[in-house]
Order: C-alpha cells, then sequence, then structure tokens
C-alpha cells in the first residue's frame, strides 16, 4: 500500500518541561497524516462531507481505537519523519499505521483504528460504518 | 459587571521546555473562560446555535482582534486564578478581559474584541454583526 | 485502588468540524490526570523531580504505550467525567487506566502504561525504570 | 528584512465547530514560525541555549506580548501562507510579525514582541533583555 513520509523538525512548543516531545502531539501527528494520505490520492475529506457514491453519503472516517508504542523519545531539534500508511482493511475497519523514525530507527509505532462511515438513511442524524469502497482501496494500491 | 474567576494548576503539560507557559496556552484559557463567563450567566452557546431571538439567529461570537500582556511567567505547579469579564461593549463590538493572577498579582492581561454575529437573510450562508442585545447586557449587570 | 474523579465540560474548543472531540484531546486528559491522581496523595512531580528517596533520584514516569478505544462520541456541551486510577503494577511497570463517562456509561476506555524512572548513576545524562516504590503504592491503597 | 513564507493546508483538526480556524491556533504557527525564521538564518535555539557569545549567555527570547487582528476567517481546507519577518528592533525589544495569507490577500496579522534574554549573572537562576546582538541582526538584512 502507498506510503506517506512527511519530515517534521521537532520544535520548542512540541516538547514539555523534560524536553522531549508530549506524548499526545503524536497522536495529532497521526491524525493529520491520515488526512493527509488520504489527500495525497485525491481523497479530500473537505470535498467529499456529505457527497454521496462513497458506499453511501460519506460522513468521515471515525476513530474505534488508537494506540501507540514508544521506544525512544523525540528531542527538540531532532529532525524525524512521520510514515504513515493503511496496514490492513478488514471488514468495516482500517488500520492506519504510523512510524515515526528518528536517528534511524523508529521510535513510535503508531495505529489508528477507525471505519468508513456514510448517512444511517433509517436515522437522519446517525451514520453507520460500511466496508471501505473498492474505488478508495484501489487508490493506495503500488 | 459580572466577573468569573476560575482556578487552575498550572501541569506540566501546559508548559514547555523553559519549564513555563507556551503562550498560546494562553489564548486557550482566554477562549474558554470566555464561554464559561457567558454560560455561568445561562447563556448557552451550544444551545442557541442556529436560534431565533438573539438580535437575529444567532452565530456566534467571531473575534475582531485579540492581545496579551505578558508581565512575569507562570511556572510548571503555579495555583494561577483566570479572572474574566465583559469591559467594553461599544457598537457592534465587545471586549472581553482576562486576568491571569499568580502569587498576589496580575501577570498576564488580556483581550478579545468580538462581535455577536447573526445570520445575515441576505446572504444564506454569511453573518453580520449586531449589537450585544439588551437581554444579554442585562445578565452580567452586578 | 484509589480514584479520581474529575468533572469537566466539553467545550467548544475541544471539538473539531465534527463537533465532536477531537481524539488527541483525550490524551491530553488522561495525561493531565494522571499528573492529578499522583497530585491528590501528595505525589507531587513539580517538587519530587531530581529529589533523592524515590527508589533514586526521581526522574518522572515515562510512557511505555498509550490506548484508547471509543465506545461514542462526546459532543460540544456534554458534561464528561474522567476517572483514573493505578490499574496495574508489575515489575518495572504500571498501569493508569482512564474511563470517559459521558451519559451515564463508559465513552471512552484508555490506558497509559508507564515506569518510574530514577536517575541512571552509571550514565549521568540517562535514566532507568525502577519498580514503583512501596512508599508510593501504599498511597493509592483505601 | 528576510522574510520566511511557509505553506499549510488548515487540515480538520486545526478547525472547530464553526470549521474555521479556532484562534490560538494562529499563535501556535506564530511561535513555530519564529522560531524557524531564526533557524533559517543559522540562528539554532537548541544548540544555542546556555551558550555564551550572544550578547552574553543565550536564554532565548521571551514575549513581552502579542496581538493578531482577524480580518476574514481560515476555513478547512484552504492554503495558506505563513509570512514571518522581523519588522521592527527597538532598545531591548523586538516585534516579529506575521502574515497569513489566504485568497490573496492577508486575512489575519500578527505580532509577537520579545526580548533577547541573556543569563544574569547578578542573579544565578535569573535572566535579563539586552539589545539583540549585531552578528544576529546582519543575519536577517538582505
Amino acid at each position: 500500500m502507498k506510503r506517506l513520509r512527511t519530515n517534521r523538525r521537532v520544535g520548542f512548543a512540541d516538547c514539555d518541561p523534560a524536553k522531549i516531545v508530549y506524548y499526545p502531539r503524536f497522536y495529532e501527528w497521526f491524525d493529520r497524516s491520515t488526512e493527509s494520505l488520504f489527500h495525497s490520492v485525491a481523497i479530500d475529506w473537505v470535498a467529499m462531507m456529505g457527497e454521496d457514491g462513497w458506499g453511501g453519503v460519506f460522513m468521515g472516517m471515525p476513530l474505534v481505537a488508537t494506540e501507540a508504542r514508544y521506544v525512544a523519545p523525540c528531542r527538540y531539534g531532532d529532525e524525524i519523519v512521520i510514515e504513515s500508511w493503511i496496514d490492513e482493511i478488514k471488514g468495516r475497519t482500517f488500520t492506519v499505521r504510523h512510524d515515526i523514525h528518528n536517528h534511524g530507527r523508529v521510535v513510535v509505532e503508531g495505529r489508528e483504528v477507525r471505519v468508513w462511515a456514510v448517512k444511517d438513511e433509517a436515522h437522519p442524524a446517525g451514520m453507520r460504518a460500511v466496508a471501505m469502497p473498492d474505488r478508495v482501496i484501489r487508490l493506495f494500491q503500488d
């Protein structure tokens, strides 16, 4: 599957008093990187929101679970790479994997389990999970 | 005018590597405190959004300008007080003042200049500024 | 083990354009709640940092892993409760559990796996994990 | 004076429920852009911190005041440019200006007033403001 790599210099404001990245920032970067990964294959959340033809009327990609494993810290000034890709598609959920590379190795390993959500026509204000449409999956295939 | 005082212990995560509050946090606290100040007089943004009778259909209180003056730092572990009040109402704008008290004195002095916005019936997607309704102003009078 | 409960009204600024809590916020609340949980038993990170007698010179409680499961969304205006407690102590790691209660049920279930870190005398700039000292564990026992 | 321009796509997570940028984010971008502006002329806060020869032992660039004027909103998906430069150097303070460009015009106008801080040898834990060293000013001259 297609991978997106983003370079980032760890800034002063990314760090806490221990001079290492404050951990919720990693999740902010995961979320942003997921948005960019889809955008990189012309899947634009802004344009699609409320649009029909995406297995239904597209409503977003809500989260089921997230997790991260911290192997080594990222420090102020470190030049890191965030690498993101869809790792697994299984029924109505899919997993976006995020590796943070620093000094030549993976120091944070993240996972976002999401669903593809469309409008639930039976409940006007609600939404339901469906399998990621094939036309979307194909965009990520190498 | 009515004043709202909120106590807060400066947390690890509020601080940057210099062990003082990372300055955009102050603006987060100002914004949240403005929401709480209105909520304290039963002006609930959630309930009002899109409701008629607020000088029109209520659309929020967008910002025109913000500023802060930093007199002394807030450090990790400090017990601060955020004091907020409407300081000035002038035409279609009003100013929310925010003082951060620490160790017995005001260490940050903030200002948010906002407008009271209602739906612009002439432009369905747009909004326009009107004077804050009298029924709202009265709620803040002592 | 002692539990800490914190009330919070989901604010405008906690939410994303889908009008639900932006998920990295949950981790910010977990982290802050862990700090408050320890502070509630008089374990003050600010005062302890660099202090001897905590199984060594105290250096913090770095994270090994974090995770969250999202059962239902938290919306703007919801009155939530964050409940936090030490769930498991196992060798040199311990798990802080965080439940977010909303409308009478647990809607987010979080875990932070941390270690108790002290100065590594063999490597002046480094630190090493040790078991949480008994005097600390006792503070959390009911 | 040298100007730094940074492109940014307004992300889902930058926006609040009104689908416009949550205003404290602008200050986060200002702060980060100031760090990058200095880094672009090889003034690296990480390396310099605690180093002598910068009008004294360098301690950072603390803020005296910040402000922003909001002319038009930035919406989710907008491709913005953050343009930053040192606008004024006056005694011991200097002003970093930040313009946010969107759809061909300046929509947010920001100012950070900072001082150049060095260690105060008379008070070991303290710092004092000095004029920005000439060798630094020269780096920003075109």
